[in-house]
């Protein structure tokens, strides 16, 4: 990701930005069966909303992802929002014409209503008693937030990976309430071996005896260890073979193997660092949830497995990229999901971009996924103003 | 892998078999710079050495295989041996005319020296003291104990995976001691991607708070949860997306979602019981030791990456063996070694066997690898008998 001097904004950076916290009294009923009376959204907006409010783009985010997409929270910050490389002044989801909407979900561990709050019925940590989100349960609370603003309908929801996965929701949930579904680096639903390492990466978390059956904010603890083995296996999965590969090969951190079992390769370091950064900064319960809010997506589970007819519904237009080394969600996997729109009588746009990254190259900068996205988004700006002057007609 | 009522044994099984236990006084100088002075090999054998000792092949193990190959060690057994699909009278490696030898690798914990064993200079269990151990101690070890049984050189040595290195490295250590290597889904070297699946695994079990730096024996305890989720994390690697997707897709164990984080998806299942068992029976510095073997292996390594030099020395005939889904060591991992050994003017075949099992296959009973690897024995059993004959005049 592009980092520079916040001090001196660069030109197309969005700048010093303020998150801001939405509170709600209106109950939302999950598919669990519960229901969340009083919660918080934590939001960043970027742009204008134009006078009809028809220029609204909605980012969803990723597993450990939030509200914080774009610029900066302060002048010292050491890096931007997650998706700043895509997010600002003559980017791809420009600043300049559109309203552009970022939010912590739900369960989420940046300032949203999760885990780590106040149960208001109890007055405790909510912890492990949170409810177990779904992306529908997230669309649900993000079309909310949308009636908040006074967006009646999106100019385009976009996300890559799990945000993906919202986008799809978005779609068939509420059809007529964006004219376009930008779906990233995603599928339609996971593979066992998908589930496989989600599933270890919550035995890593929940076998740390630190996690007190989650209980451990109670216990002045965090589960540490479990969490930074997650994210360990995580990361290998979010990097391709042959970008691992580039980055690290077998090199030594020493200049020769030391028989032992410390850190002595490159890579091992790496993770290392990156499970511990990430341990200090994320919840555990958080993680859970939203690995399994991964497992449970299948909007053709409702229709017998059949995909085509989950998407009849929809009524946007959809543009579907991938990446060729994505190997966590393979391009076969967007194609899935093409094909069943076409075959549903979608318009759809697919893209498969050529990038070593693997499945962090949705996050990356690179040219030929910035030429495709912009011109997705000249595409949405040209629907939107159409739509926009046929409503005043 | 084929199971039968062992009382009954089949016609081509090599039946009851007994593990004999080889102690050793010769000292054994290690990679790492200490040595071993005094050690043991638990060893299998099946079939019978004959006059000349031309008849001998070597079998080497996995990462959690060990000395029992073939047969049932009793009537109740409930499985046989790890390679019993390929080892016995009639099967591709065919007892009726090699003398077949398996051993547990130092360092194992199935009978010979490792990290259970009693240090006979402290007179304490080795645990974490245990040198670390490479694919040359390995081979170096091996060659003693065919010293000890008489046998000069191997009609073949044969092993996939980690077993594989060990051939390979028995081909450039003692090129006159084997006539024909059999390298079956393995590597020449590790990936970083292979490197940091490992360090996973091993993070898992030493952070494992059970884990006591390794003297988890003097503390009456296993770091069960540690070895559990390494075990899982290896497990995916193991099997082919495909093959996962085929044996458990997204079934459910029960019929509707629980919204918990309990077991829901059969995969789930599947890996915690894998887990659960492999935690009840392997040592975790055994498996450290183990994995850190893997990360080590590279014979290019000492001629500054060259493989085909690294080759040259190799007197033997080498047969290589693929699977097309396997994604721990891929087919492109064996043909970088094949191109290496064509490169080195050595004799080489070379079979990319179609499987769905992943890295699996190589002890999955499967027809086109079965007549494959029949093919290969019975080009060695005539190549033995001819190099015996030659001797002979």
């Amino acid at each position: 990701m592009s980092e520079h001097a916040p001090s001196v904004p660069a030109d197309d950076s969005v700048g010093i930005v303020s998150p801001q916290k939405f509170h709600f009294d209106t109950p939302l009923p999950l598919a669990c069966g519960r229901q969340l009376n009083h919660w918080d959204l934590m939001v960043e907006t970027y742009g204008e909303l134009n006078a009809d409010a028809s220029n609204a783009v909605l980012i969803c985010h990723a597993l450990s992802g939030n509200h914080h997409a774009a610029g900066y929270h302060a002048p010292d910050d050491r890096k931007p929002g997650w998706w700043d490389s895509y997010i600002g002044p003559g980017k791809p989801v420009d600043t300049n014409r559109f309203f552009v909407v970022a939010l912590n979900n739900l369960g989420g561990c940046h300032g949203s209503t999760g885990p780590t709050s106040i149960d208001p019925d109890t007055g405790r940590v909510w912890g492990p008693d949170f409810p177990v989100m779904t992306v529908e349960d997230w669309v649900d609370s993000q079309a909310v937030l949308a009636d908040r603003l006074g967006i009646q309908r999106w100019a385009a929801v976009v996300g890559g990976s799990l945000g993906g996965m919202q986008v799809l929701e978005w779609s068939t949930r509420y059809p007529e309430r964006l004219l376009h579904a930008v779906v990233i680096a995603s599928t339609p639903k996971l593979s066992a071996q998908n589930i496989a390492f989600n599933e270890v990466a919550r035995q890593a978390i929940m076998s740390d005896p630190e996690f007190h059956n989650g209980h451990y904010l109670e216990q002045e603890t965090i589960p540490r260890h479990g969490l930074r083995l997650a994210r360990m296996v995580g990361h290998i999965t979010y990097l391709s073979e042959h970008s691992m590969g580039q980055k690290f090969g077998r090199d030594l951190r020493a200049d020769k193997l030391n028989y032992s079992f410390g850190v002595e390769f490159q890579v091992e370091s790496y993770l290392r660092h990156q499970g511990d950064t990430f341990s200090e900064r994320f919840d555990a319960n958080t993680y859970l949830l939203m690995t399994k809010a991964l497992d449970y997506f299948d909007p053709a589970g409702a229709y017998g497995g059949d995909l085509v007819k989950a998407l009849e519904v929809a009524q946007c237009r959809f543009s579907v990229f991938s990446f060729t080394t994505d190997w966590r969600f393979a391009p076969a996997r967007s194609e899935e999901l093409v094909n069943a729109l076409v075959a549903a009588g979608k318009r759809v746009s697919y893209a498969c971009i050529d990038s070593p990254h693997g499945h962090d190259a949705f996050l990356i900068p690179n040219e030929r996924y910035q030429a495709v996205f912009t011109a997705t988004m000249d595409l949405i700006w040209q629907q939107q103003a159409g739509a926009a002057s046929c409503a005043q007609i």
